[in-house]
């Protein structure tokens, strides 16, 4: 066997994976584990691959060519700076560590300078795609020093997924931190998509009053079209599985529906509130699995809360092709918000992100990966400066066609009392962004009055504060 | 004169109207200020008050009376830092700092942390009332060693503002961070209550086409219903204001709709994703100031995205009537989630919040002062144990009668192209609480499927995974 071309650190089912995924591409990959008997067990399962196990990590190091690539994928927080401060001694100047955890981006942004000042190069590198991507291919954001990445690239784009036009689904996306950002936007994202979906379907079963089976059909019919997308794919697979432990239910009506989260959610919206950008969907999606939390509270509410008492009347099938209309005018805006978060956190920190190849990298392998992908690509490429995804073509045109939908759809829902944070605040989102006006003025005015905080005026430059105690 | 009780240091606006405030309840106060003119100025424009005016730093120190009282009234941040850090060699054990700053409550919890080890004593108050209320008697929030309030109690009774039944809106928060974190929580409330104020404020504008002229008249006669307030009595003046340069044109028609912050309202969303607590109307005010900022990019939207084709129509004074009736629904919402945030808060940092008192003095003095927080303070005082506002009989009573105009007027809105993000977030917060199944339990499959998460079942005990890459 050849000296391993990179080393692999943690043999949980991400790193186990990913080390395969490597091999498979026809590289050698040195293995390691805290526990040695998974790094045994890992070797005894592939008997054929070139796998090369070390049980120290001195032993781990020295086996890699030089300069040595080294991938962590250990648990994010304490473990991964445990694991760099076991692998330091041992590295050279110029080596390349790469962390690719699910680690917040400011983690990175540290590890990266303290790194950088004993000449290691640190890369930190979203991996999308869930234990399936990491084996077959998953899309990969990876933020560090360029040079460290020209040194990787070779690896990473054999190892990515592929789109459909052949294009690996990774590219370098900036300095130090922006890697592990843009995977947290992507994660954000996600739980916008999840959440249309969601009360889509809450929705059509709750308002509509049809069955998993149809709607099961539904999605897959969705899927179809522009909606073309895994998770929309996925939910219509979901919706036709039954009870594994027996029942003849579908599976859904047995899953308890608390929506759990690993935070990255939050994080993203943390992080638009600190960079003041106004990502209304995401944050009501993350809202939207807080109060799924409160079960107990919400079962105890639902019995002396009162619904509305007016009945909703619509056509079923009209009102079907509303709610995909508003599902993917939702979609819209929610990506609006994320890239238009993007846009400020790259001047913010300096990345100098290319939005459209971000876009082009989420095509395949991640888990929003979508047909609508390739227009996002497609309005970077026309315009790398766009303002805004709703000033382009392509989705200014679905605002215009689809907003009655929507406007129909959460009339409807609001008066069927059917929850929908997530349409509510994209269709608030529209109105706001195309509001020449808003009622901030009044704000502005409160806010002087209270406070003496000052207000700027539309007919003059300069600021102003008005005499409100001064008798009129 | 006496030797001081108590000391302030920081001549800015908020910190000298204190310092008059507590002179005028009968006690000699000391004052200091970086800038040595401007406490001489303070003692000019003042001859005949009880103000012992300090030039140095120690000077001040020695002037008071032991265990000593020192107010800082500085700015939030490192500036608090470095006044400490200047007081502390000359302060003695078991004297008393307060901190009246707009002081991120992490700061403060820290802050009473390290004082405490040198036995000083650390209170860190939230101060609510602007200007005026600084000078004339705010709402206190302070929180600390309880032995420390208990020394600085009677002047803090004396000084703050009170209720209609003559009760001080002063009362021991709890430890450490737990006074600043309740005078976040009250500023986040108000960006609330603004929100919403501004929300029916555009619909009577733009959707109904009122004058400013006779929206005033409608919030000065809603002013004396149940949604008496502060915020709905100066927003009815600030309607009848005209340009104070010359032109004859309402003042708040030519003020920047760029709505600007301070960052309070910001960290109390941020706390609340942290801990896990849905507040989305909050968050919703948050966003709606962020993309009013976006001035530029909104009016050259305005001329590219189409507004909603279809008129809508109503009977404008049974609309009227309704916007007032959402208003005070989304108003309980946004309630019901700050005092949530506050139940968990108070769990999670071990601080025994009372929330009947809590209420009970944001009564007067403070910018959300309203009649219905009598209500809150009633409810809490039933039922301390409360799980939500939304079970008392109060608040159940309106929601049952008021969820009707909401739903219509959110209808009414999303229709005519109005953005009411907060009143879309109230009523989306209404239907989760009270649904004893949400779309969570799809969204949980979704997780399981793409990410092996797992999940809980609703008809037995324990921890699941779906196979859902068997055969079917």
């Amino acid at each position: 066997m050849d000296k391993p071309q990179i080393g692999v650190v943690g043999m949980a089912v991400m790193g186990k994976n990913l080390a395969l995924n490597i091999e498979s591409r026809g590289y050698t990959v040195a293995i390691y584990n805290r526990t040695g008997s998974k790094t045994e067990k890992v070797v005894s399962d592939h008997p054929d691959k070139h796998l090369v196990p070390s049980y120290t990590i001195e032993d781990f190091v020295n086996s890699l060519e030089k300069p040595r690539r080294i991938m962590m994928m250990v648990k994010a927080g304490k473990p991964t700076d445990a694991v760099i401060a076991e692998l330091l001694p041992h590295l050279d100047k110029g080596d390349v560590l790469i962390d690719g955890g699910n680690t917040f981006f400011e983690d990175t942004m540290r590890r990266n300078a303290e790194l950088d000042n004993s000449g290691i190069n640190f890369i930190g590198t979203g991996v999308s795609g869930g234990e399936l991507g990491a084996l077959e291919g998953p899309s990969m954001m990876p933020g560090g020093q360029k040079e460290a990445y020209d040194l990787v690239a070779p690896i990473f784009e054999k190892m990515a997924a592929k789109a459909e036009d052949g294009a690996p689904c990774v590219t370098y996306i900036g300095p130090n931190g922006a890697g592990h950002y843009v995977k947290m936007i992507h994660n954000g994202i996600e739980y916008g998509d999840e959440e249309l979906i969601d009360e889509s379907y809450n929705l059509l079963r709750n308002m509509l009053g049809l069955t998993v089976d149809e709607i099961a059909d539904i999605f897959s019919e969705w899927n179809k079209g522009e909606l073309d997308s895994y998770l929309i794919d996925i939910t219509a697979d979901i919706l036709t599985r039954k009870d594994d432990l027996g029942s003849d239910k579908p599976i859904v009506d047995l899953i308890m529906d608390k929506g759990g989260n690993k935070g990255t959610g939050k994080w993203s919206s943390q992080n638009a509130l600190a960079l003041g950008v106004p990502q209304s969907l995401i944050t009501e999606s993350v809202y939207a699995r807080y109060i799924s939390v409160m079960k107990e509270e919400r079962v105890a509410a639902s019995k002396v809360l009162p619904k509305p008492e007016g009945k909703v009347e619509f056509d079923k099938d009209e009102v079907i092709e509303k709610i995909r209309q508003a599902l993917y005018f939702s979609k819209i805006m929610s990506y609006a918000q994320g890239f238009e978060q993007m846009k400020v956190a790259s001047k913010h920190y300096d990345w100098n992100l290319q939005f459209g190849e971000i876009a082009k990298i989420w095509r395949a392998g991640c888990i929003i990966r979508a047909r609508f992908l390739q227009n996002i690509t497609d309005a970077y490429n026309k315009d790398p400066e766009l303002d805004n995804l709703l000033l382009d073509d392509y989705f200014k045109d679905i605002a215009k066609r689809y907003q009655e939908a929507i406007r129909d759809i959460v009339g409807l829902a609001v008066k069927a009392g059917v929850p929908v944070p997530g349409f509510s605040s994209a269709i608030a989102y529209y109105d706001s962004y195309r509001s020449a006006v808003l009622p901030a003025n009044l704000l502005q005015a409160q806010r002087d009055y209270f406070g003496a905080h000052t207000y700027e005026r539309v007919d003059r430059e300069g600021i102003y504060h008005y005499p409100w105690y001064k008798e009129q």
